[in-house]
């Protein structure tokens, strides 16, 4: 075998150079009481932090990404007890790269049906253990109400990395994270600047779009329109009840279509996400929705997709200035490195100003 | 989401402070030369140490207890080989959140179905790989002889973490850690102080129990009687051969009943473990017997319980004096650290007099 | 149960000593341009590099295996992504210790089932996710182009654990580095020293076969003669396509036959397979052949055997000076570790001339 065919290139030109994390962070005044409350909450929601505190995350993450070989250390003697009843490898791995990276131990469960919970054991109980075990908590789970009923026997603190169909906030948070390094000068109001969003899926159905519509609502003066973009069959059971009525209550005003390729020159962010995983079974909703190298987009949009993709997401677009998926995929661990810092007690090894 | 509804307190009252393991260290002399002899030994049965080493293993345990934060790094650069052929999350966290506490890492093995002892290969063979790739072997498995098929090979110190149905020695170091915690006077024969302890269960089908009996054997001179509490069903295998005797011959005075309720106000010690797990399946023996608030116990007993519970301890128990299962489970940690660090020739980092 | 029971020998009379990589450590000039060359290339198959890069590498693994406790951090803060699609206990641990060994931590895949690849994702998009996760990938895949799929996509480097029934080439250069060490002149064709090798199996269908006769094909002055033992049965399928034309153009002499015992005794060294590892499942391929105490070996001649062993190698052998396959097995994690330095930009660390 020739050297030659094994030989590849570490470097090469992509969306992921350090210009765009380098102009979120000169973009936010660093504050860092705002990150040091953290250390006593649970993650569960993706509206439960305030416009501050999420501002206060990006540019930590931002200044991570801009320089990943400082901050190696915050987490050492650290534990995460990496816990998916509902098998993942993406999430997982994602967390766990974003805890190794700050010098953490981390200790895995994959498998449900081998554990105490299978037997009978209360989740009260588990949680006790974790207390004992670990340092913070990182949940998935097909079951919505598992996550609640160990974060009242907790004394670290959890983190929601997919509760069935509720919530994932995390991905939430990445994906917001992705928005503003694309365009930094949305996170202010007085900036004026406002996208045109459009979502496809279903927000009663899919968590990533459920979390990822409460975080965007935080930052309702960013927002021009967001565009839900559903297929006939999913009408009847778009919205969750009071979903539409809390988000346009925070002044997102929403528009619903099933005419994909209509909609598509208007907007500057399409998030797409047209399957919807249900524990260890998925649902497609829209399958006749697709993005393509083909497709009417703007010039100048970005298409976001929390991944794994399937057929809705055309590999042409991969090699386009369109891709920012992959940005976010991997803004998504600097996002998780600066959260779980913060959340054991460690912010202050990350913040300049103190 | 409002945040106080994700908000956690990292403190709160509870059995876990720190002035039980620091009276426990103080009533204790170090002596380290029993601790280095640690180091040369593999972990089989609750019996196998004598009483200055037991005291010694505890002193060690109480004294990382008291101030963990201490001792982090003594086995940095030593690889435990977490092999559960039996699968068990609890004993394993257990186990790896000690060694990952100590500065070391971790290879874990979580399923038997896949390795090549499932594909035919000797024990000895796994074994020979085992001296190649770590610094120690903790072990669980549903054949009582294949931790003894492995010892013969090993170069490294293995810890029977439960082999079927006959012993799970650092559980009994555990039980007996909590219960000097508890009273350190108990430790020393001079002090003259005695404890009825019950056992609810099976000495001869509990592996857990097994252990115990044999490890409170070793300290005669605090045990005024060991009541075994058992069903009727299992009244004829309820000692295995020669296990009774030989704990008499040891200076343990036991009495067997099958009525809980006549004997729980005598009792300073109830150890209760009404299930047995054998492999993947378990076997209920006595579930007539349960604890609850309501049961008649002396007004300062103390209730163990290896974990993890079914429907035997109520969970109204658990925010009551008597929980000392909590501080168990807790303290089975700092007992595996102290363990773990003199099996690996690291003894000589944490001993104050060397 | 007394202590003398449970008490263990870390040192014993066995094969090793620092002797023989001391001895072949000092017969290889050092030249560190060949290992940091290796930054930037997968690890793909048995005969991908030159001599002097191997010598290079074999160097490195001696110098390691000479003084293991010198070199413990040059890969902190470096990330493995141990990817076993094929379960595997021997391969992933090998790997895994040698990379904590040298400081860096490791997330582990060990079930294919419950991946985004299960569920349809390409392996494109798993690489692209690795890239963000982690510093290098090691691969094992029942699928032979799983491998190829990924490295297009890859900028960080990849090692073929066993793709199929293709290749398994660090499997062959821990081979290689058995037999340097145990004749460390072979390496230099200028000592006109050579050896009869004799490889029980079937090129054509056993991936550390292929792999391992690749690797020999690149020092063929070391081989007087290259020995297939197989059974009839095999006969029409022993070598691949070109497979042997290969060989014998780099210069290995190769004879085959089916008579095992009636070569025993011309051999020097002698490599058994009989077992072939298809993904879950094996095959036997000259299952007619085994070895033993009594076979009739050279009384110098050494016995290789990548593990884990069925009855074509018995145990009567393990205390003979015949039994190379155990420092075989304790040897590739040093070469290993020599490898996984230079691969992730670390090799500069390592070096003494820089």
């Amino acid at each position: 075998m020739n050297v030659n065919d094994v030989s590849f290139e570490r470097e090469r030109p992509d969306v992921y150079g350090d210009a765009h994390p380098k102009a979120l962070l000169r973009a936010i005044q660093e504050d860092g009481d705002y990150l040091v409350q953290l250390a006593n909450q649970h993650i569960v929601s993706g509206d439960q932090f305030d416009q501050a505190t999420m501002k206060q995350l990006f540019r930590l993450a931002a200044k991570i990404e801009s320089n990943p070989k400082r901050f190696h250390s915050p987490l050492q003697n650290k534990i995460l007890i990496s816990a998916f009843y509902e098998p993942s490898t993406r999430t997982r791995l994602s967390f766990e790269s974003a805890w190794h990276r700050l010098g953490g131990d981390i200790m895995s469960i994959t498998d449900r049906s081998t554990t105490g919970i299978a037997k009978g054991e209360s989740l009260a109980d588990v949680a006790e253990m974790f207390n004992n075990y670990g340092d913070c908590v990182v949940l998935r789970d097909t079951n919505e109400s598992s996550l609640f009923e160990m974060m009242d026997a907790l004394r670290i603190p959890i983190i929601n990395a997919g509760n069935g169909t509720d919530e994932h906030p995390t991905q939430a948070l990445a994906d917001m994270y992705a928005i503003f390094k694309w365009r930094p000068a949305l996170l202010d109001a007085s900036n004026n600047e406002k996208i045109k969003i459009g979502v496809i899926g279903v927000p009663n159905k899919m968590r990533t779009v459920r979390s990822l519509l409460k975080s965007l609502s935080v930052f309702p003066h960013a927002v021009e329109e967001l565009v839900i973009i559903h297929d006939e069959a999913s009408a009847a059971e778009l919205f969750g009840a009071d979903q539409r009525e809390e988000l346009e209550l925070r002044g997102i005003k929403i528009r619903i279509t099933t005419d994909l390729n209509a909609v598509l020159p208007e907007l500057d962010v399409v998030y797409i996400n047209a399957i919807s995983w249900e524990g260890d079974t998925f649902n497609t909703y829209g399958n006749s929705f697709s993005l393509s190298a083909k497709s009417p987009l703007k010039h100048d949009a970005i298409i976001l997709h929390p991944l794994a993709r399937g057929e809705e997401l055309a590999m042409d677009l991969d090699n386009t200035p369109h891709n920012w998926y992959f940005s976010q995929a991997r803004g998504a661990v600097f996002l998780r490195m600066a959260l779980l810092t913060c959340m054991v007690e460690r912010a202050e090894r990350v913040i300049d100003v103190v």
